[in-house]
């Protein structure tokens, strides 16, 4: 087979590498734009249809899901959509004020956070499984980063109402996030960010919930565990047992739940009742045994009725305002990339699509009238939603049964909760958060991608023992510079020749590859930009210099071509020419041919317009490194006659 | 040629694609540090040497290349060195003054400047032709840096103080860089960056001249051209003709001479001694004229006598530390840029290597040392290197003739400069400033490649209109983004066969490649990581979706296979083996074959530890994408029936 290739190289002109017609700039542009921005083709069903009242249709549908699922329902998606909103509301009412709790703020703002948001996301998201509300991270992060400018219990009016701006901007910087289509900012949250942002977010969260469940009145304001543990070690002797007993009954009975729920999937429901029932089983104990009286803190009044509007609390012209837009950018990208995570992860289950620049609209909607409606941050909690799915909901109208559900809780059960135990409380959110521990998936890090589980662990430790903005800092800077470094240092390395073939791969994962006597064949693996184009060049003399140093120490013949093989070069700019113009003079010093096999569309357009390909030479481009080093072996084995030996000899052990 | 290849891989297994062995870790990162931090392993030679002593000399020598040269030093070297010496010293006098002046600071510091540093880099520097002395760019930049906090003419001492504190924190700041062997930081200053940036400084300090060719004494501390112009346009009743007329003439002069030494290099000496012919002209013109009382600025006195010590003013206590510290990082990494680059360009021509690190250390020296001798900041400015190097330099030892001559300036002929007019100063800052205004490189980057030029743009407008700060941050963050989009949307593409050849590539590039029924060939241009996974994902199934929807509407065979060829995919992380993953499904999903070609190194090694293989099976990875697509084509051929005429046929067609 070898043999019949070189023969037909030599006999008749090989491939010829292919330049692609340069296309007007305005149109390059066009297309990259519309690549980067709409990668998924949004309006392509739009496009196709003739009729103008059609396409309005068709784009109301686009910006408003409901219009296009709603004719579609039937009375048994609604039966499956009842039970599963039933059955979120019963985990949203204890949830909602856990979390406000954890947020420091009333609550009462908790469960109206329950109310409006779903309804407004049950008209505009994609998803038809994610459950809409607080989330416990995004409360905390809200509760740290505004309880340093405004004490919440000193100044609680002023507390509430940067709490709102913040929600007003968390909504309206995520809506923008979807209306410019740059959706893909969330994708720089990488998979090992979240787990260790996640994994640490909770270990802060559950440390936090020690103050609930100990009773303590005085508490540090820091979340890192060096503080709280202090905190917590200082004042033993404020530790409450009462308090105490009840927080570890309590987060025994819910973990035990956990555990057998999820042994057996059609138990998900002893879960997902398990807050609820050990709101009303704390409550009644409470009532009963009156022990608010000795130790054991209650939630108290909370007041009846229907969210009050908030419209006159967004505080724009407060001298906090910068914090508050700083506290809504940050919280809302967090609660963001949790929410469309969830939402991706549980559209897959279900195989159906979802947009993700079409759901942060829907998720900065729904914050942005949340904060007019006395909510906060809202995002699909993970936990909510698993629920949610579990119960076989079939649309959003499972968030429209949980408003509802919860909105007859804010009219007429409010009462009932005088008697709720913080405690409780405590350990509902604990036993969520340990559950976001996800300690297989770093170990699954470890074992799979060191550098991935750096980026894990240095969110996890940047949370835990600094402060969480430092752990997403820390995951987000980590993993870029993986990035950067990928381009700044890319891999190079020889090729061979696979034996009885004329396949050519890397050495290195071939150790059976031949070298080619009197060829050497680079392979470059990135694009060569600005921030690689001085490395490479110091790397590719070394690499010239590596190996006429062993040619000249093993006495093998002298080297003579210099192939790169362009195959993985995706992109070049004018500092990668300006390199390979450098190469070219270093070989041509040394009396080296180099030989260029396989450029891709982009870069064989720009070495053609910065006049390199006249500098190297029509001729010495091939489109396979097979063909450049037949091209070369038959150069060495004609013109130059001390190797034709060698070269033959070689030509039928390496090809044939 | 492509029934041979059927048969055989029908008859016989294809190519196995290796999974190299797992390394240690510690030995993986190892090796990677070691690329990353010493790519061109300096100590090469080093570890050759069995004997300590031999190896203690060579270490020597690395870190002090005069010990490396000196003993070869010759005669006839010395005179070469010592004409090119005197040539850059009647450069460097001129100079020196009048960058000082931009720099705000008093004339005889730019002097000192031309003493003490020269000095340090001779012993340091492995560059034979780099020139030392101070820069336009940077000296421009502490004036506008260290004048936003301290006025340098209502309270010049601590000005000064300032200066050599931030010269002290440059130097500091570049010797880390290169002891830490991260040199590659400068690399993030393109090419394209580094003309727009030095074009748009020139273009300010040019019009900062205008204050002193139209001898106005009130003039903006901003930068930017609408203020300058503002304050310009504002008091042409300031205006002086006597001064205005000298410094058109004295430009007329110096761009002349220019001129005529570009035409003809050997008259470079012209364009060498311009700058001090026009300062004696202007002095005794003066001197004669008494144009000092009619509206002509000079020099006034200047105290004779060497360096004197300035280790009392380096300010570590100043309440304006950290803008010291600041302006030293700032200026010390654009001077560094310049110098490195000056120096690796001329290396170049002369064929020799400098080692950027190495560089960094004798930069960072020079000016440590030189901060605490009343220097400020000094580099390898471009101008005074290019006479250098044509004046005919053969080793650093031209930098101590030039400084000696400095030195004999210093205490003998500083009284000389008394009547030199200010204006002259400013024509030649302003003649030197011109030349570096490079419109040629820029409309270069336009035609080859459209992003660079507008990086280049972004840091003309940026210095131009803002300061030269905004310029820097708007050029090195347009760079960063465009290779982050590189990640974050890499390109895709379908392959087909090339008429003839077993040959697969870009139907895009080659418009003649035929695609193979049933089968689509999938390629994939960047490393699969976080940024790009989701994005990949949709795409993938984008493709998919488009190529069914097309071979429908056509009615040709339906698909049955997808390659992914990863030739090109580098490295992968879990993100990416998600994605993988996930694609799987998809494509379980709609019954179709996942098939993978060529995976590399680094993601057959992830893909084996996180279990992807077996879910893919070990038989669907191919070495190739032609055995790939044969073993497609066999599948199709025996396994269903009613594709059999199809593939038959198409087989012939594609690889005979």
């Amino acid at each position: 087979m070898g043999t019949a290739f070189d023969d037909t190289s030599r006999s008749r002109q090989p491939h010829r590498v292919a330049i692609p017609p340069a296309k007007p700039f305005l149109q390059t542009l066009k297309s990259n734009l519309k690549e980067t921005l709409f990668p998924d083709d949004p309006f392509r069903e739009l496009k196709k249809q003739p009729s103008a009242s059609r396409k309005l249709v068709l784009g109301l549908q686009y910006f408003i899901p409901i219009l296009e699922w709603a004719p579609r329902y039937t009375f048994a998606f609604f039966r499956a959509d009842l039970v599963a909103g039933i059955t979120i509301a019963s985990l949203a009412v204890p949830q909602g004020i856990s979390y406000a709790q954890l947020a420091s703020l009333p609550p009462i703002v908790g469960l109206y956070s329950s109310f409006v948001p779903p309804l407004v996301y049950a008209m505009l998201g994609s998803s038809r499984d994610v459950a809409v509300g607080t989330v416990a991270v995004a409360s905390l992060l809200i509760s740290t980063m505004l309880g340093k400018e405004v004490s919440p219990v000193d100044n609680p009016k002023l507390y509430f109402q940067l709490a709102v701006t913040a929600t007003f901007f968390a909504g309206v910087f995520e809506a923008s996030l979807g209306f410019l289509r740059l959706g893909f900012i969330v994708d720089f949250l990488s998979h090992a960010t979240i787990v260790g942002f996640m994994s640490g977010a909770a270990t802060v969260v559950c440390l936090q919930q020690l103050k609930g469940i100990l009773g303590l009145v005085h508490f540090t304001h820091e979340t890192d565990i060096v503080s709280v543990m202090r905190s917590i070690f200082t004042q033993t002797h404020q530790w409450r047992w009462e308090s105490g007993i009840l927080g570890c009954c309590f987060l025994f009975f819910l973990l035990t739940t956990r555990y057998f729920s999820k042994r057996k999937s059609y138990f998900f429901w002893i879960n997902a009742m398990a807050p609820l029932t050990s709101v009303v089983l704390g409550s009644v104990l409470v009532y009963f045994t009156h022990a608010e009286k000795h130790g054991v803190q209650v939630i108290g009044n909370l007041k009846k009725g229907l969210n009050p509007l908030s419209i006159t609390d967004l505080a724009f012209g407060s001298p906090h305002l910068m914090v508050a837009i700083k506290t809504g950018i940050i919280t809302g990208i967090i609660a963001l990339a949790e929410g469309v995570a969830v939402g991706r992860s549980f559209a897959q289950y279900k195989n159906y699509h979802i947009d993700g620049n079409k759901e942060m609209i829907a998720f900065g909607t729904m914050n942005i009238v949340g904060s007019l409606t006395s909510c906060y941050l809202t995002s699909g909690p993970f936990s909510r939603t698993a629920v949610n799915y579990n119960a076989g909901c079939k649309t959003a109208v499972s968030n429209i049964v949980m408003a509802v559900a919860v909105m007859f809780t804010l009219l007429f059960l409010t009462p009932l909760f005088h008697y709720t135990p913080l405690v409780v409380l405590s350990s509902i959110i604990m036993a969520a958060m340990l559950g976001l521990i996800d300690y297989e998936a770093a170990f699954h890090l470890w074992k799979v991608d060191k550098y991935d589980f750096a980026v894990c662990l240095g969110a996890y430790v940047g949370v835990v023992f600094g402060s969480v903005e430092t752990g997403l800092v820390i995951a987000v800077a980590i993993s870029l510079v993986r990035m950067l470094l990928f381009l700044a240092r890319p891999k190079t390395g020889l090729l061979g020749n696979i034996p009885n073939s004329m396949i050519y791969r890397s050495m290195d994962q071939y150790p059976n590859a031949e070298s080619v006597p009197g060829v050497m064949i680079l392979q470059i693996d990135a694009p060569v930009y600005f921030a690689n184009a001085n490395y490479l060049r110091e790397r590719i003399s070394r690499w010239i210099d590596e190996e006429e140093d062993k040619l000249k120490s093993t006495g093998g013949p002298s080297l003579q071509f210099v192939i790169l093989d362009m195959t993985s070069i995706g992109n070049i700019d004018t500092s990668g020419i300006s390199m390979l113009e450098e190469v070219k003079k270093n070989t041509d010093r040394k009396e080296l041919k180099l030989v260029l096999a396989n450029p891709r569309s982009e870069v064989i357009k720009k070495l053609d317009k910065s006049q390199f390909i006249k500098t190297i030479g029509q001729e010495w481009i091939y489109l396979t490194v097979a063909e450049a080093v037949a091209a070369c072996n038959y150069m060495l084995h004609t013109c130059n006659p001390k190797h034709v030996t060698t070269a033959e000899t070689n030509g039928q052990d390496s090809n044939v």
